[in-house]
């Protein structure tokens, strides 16, 4: 084992690039993993542009969403070989706080969050406990699996919102996270129709033969009535985290309609409460994912049930991470991933 | 059949008083019951006070929570016999928009509400048709029964909440609603504090057997946690229409909580989402009641399960109904009742 490997590290504010960094072995009950591809999250780019220094001690090695192969393992650990392909659920619980206690230890009181409060898979090579694995089906092309994480958040949400087949759905908001709520949305016999201002992603939506409105010219709340025979949709995702968004997913919903918080809203809104009375509104919010959550979105993308490759505008290789953060930062792009394979090797 | 009857008539705010007016039969398919007693609800307030003067057709007979026994059938009427003692569920649906067509039509889009849109029961007869009657068992004291529209109300916020027994449900607001939500959440065998700051309710509340929290000089949020093993509360019922009740209920609720909103918040709300993203809690408006509902609440009531009777602090005869308002807008009051039975027949 090389005493150094390749790895992103976010050092200040606008700084995340490659370097060589100190190479760990895996201790009892972890595994170490080669990631093929990383994806870069929303969260890595706040975490780049300085957002969240309070939490992540630098220089921090940042990256979640990924899709490896294991390359070692640490003592004890059993069920798992060399060269299994892989991916991670990036959350390790207390497992003895009141949350977890409860059984809802994804949002554990003491959450670390790997790849944000611990080291991460913008590397070469990415120590992780036994208990966060869960198996890739062999042949699982892995640009595919690269973007099992946000698939997993896509499905946490609409199985949050309970939506059934033959019910009407409206996503707010057309980043990755939309994208992959409307394809799992539709995957599970709705109807779906997406709400985006943004030209280039509408037309991605449009490829991917998603319903599209531009929020600017088209009335949602009008569409969708008229699409429901005036009642609305049975389930609205707000996950622009806008003011006009979150207003625009209430407006659409029916009686009794279910709004899937997705999108963060850091500052306080203000929010008119009487639909939710008058109409009997839910507002159910949605967080990462479990386990269960991972496990379905591996069938899903294992058996090709979601177009999720075509997500992807960008692949760069792990030496060139601040160019991937750079084309983000700029707009334009959707999903990047970085290949983290030694260079050479791919 | 004498062509008047009693009825307390709202003519402009502040003006509720009992007069002689025109009493039709019942035509096809409706009931006349004679009124025993009749609530007086904060909607009725509303009215009193003329703030719902752009939908309440002017001189109108108001009231819809009463108890009363059947008096006069129309056409076509079966299954019903004069002297039958019931309630009313004043709710007329148009039974053909999109909201009825989805089963919810509790809260159609066009409801006629008797007693606000169309005559009530403050009156010695009240005409309703026959879709509308409840049967109340022979024997429940009319007293406790004047109460089983309140009562409907809060099984529905109850039945909304998913509360289960064993759960801890935090009730934000000590009015006649909260205190019947408490009961009957602790009649489900969930563990209830109930928090108001007027410390009449709050003696009220304390003779009824509940757990009692002074908002001003105690901490819901703190108190709910340490009963909870940290956890928070289940379920919690927002029943102030205040915006530091809404806070105060938010921040009792544990991870995955249910926010049952009962209360009317008319002015938009600076509402802080983040909770609702972090901790996946739940918001879940709550309006009315359905048939089941107000069945439930009439087995419960006529089975002695809940001391519904307690909560009423003034009974009034008709002809003094200006009085019983005047009571209730003093403040100090808590349920009041009507007396509709004609002078000298009780």
């Amino acid at each position: 084992m090389s005493a150094t490997h390749l790895a992103a590290r976010y050092h200040r504010a606008g700084d995340v690039h490659a370097e060589r960094v100190e190479r760990r072995e895996p201790r009892a009950g972890e595994v170490e993993i080669a990631p093929l591809f990383t994806g870069i999250c929303g969260t890595d780019l706040h975490i780049a542009a300085g957002h969240m220094d309070a939490r992540v001690s630098t220089p921090a090695v940042i990256g979640h969403e990924t899709v490896g192969t294991v390359s070692a393992l640490g003592e004890g650990v059993s069920g798992w070989s060399v060269g299994d392909l892989v991916t991670v659920v990036p959350l390790r619980p207390d497992s003895t706080c009141a949350t977890c206690r409860n059984g809802f230890s994804h949002v554990c009181d003491h959450l670390d969050f790997l790849g944000i409060d611990s080291p991460g898979a913008l590397a070469e090579h990415w120590v992780v406990p036994e208990h966060t694995l869960v198996r890739v089906p062999d042949g699982t092309d892995p640009r595919d699996a690269a973007l099992l994480e946000p698939t997993s958040v896509a499905v946490h949400d609409v199985r949050r919102s309970r939506l059934q087949a033959g019910e009407f759905a409206a996503v707010v908001g057309g980043g990755p996270v939309g994208l992959l709520i409307a394809l799992v949305a539709r995957r599970t016999g709705a109807e779906v129709v997406l709400s985006e201002p943004d030209p280039t992603r509408r037309d991605l939506a449009a490829k991917l033969g998603l319903e599209v409105v531009d929020p600017v010219t088209q009335d949602l709340s009008a569409l969708t009535r008229e699409r429901t025979g005036g009642a609305g949709a049975a389930v609205a995702f707000e996950v622009s985290g806008s003011a006009p968004g979150l207003t625009a997913a209430i407006g659409a919903l029916a009686v009794r309609g279910r709004l899937c918080l997705v999108g963060i809203h850091a500052a306080p809104r203000e929010i008119d409460l009487h639909p939710f009375f008058w109409r009997e509104l839910e507002l159910l919010g949605a967080r990462l994912y479990e386990r269960g959550d991972v496990e379905e979105a591996v069938r899903l993308v294992a058996a090709g049930e979601l177009p999720v490759a075509d997500l992807v505008s960008h692949v760069l290789p792990l030496s060139r991470v601040d160019e991937a953060f750079a084309a983000l930062a700029e707009g334009g792009a959707v999903k990047v991933l970085v290949d983290c394979r030694p260079e050479g090797r791919a």
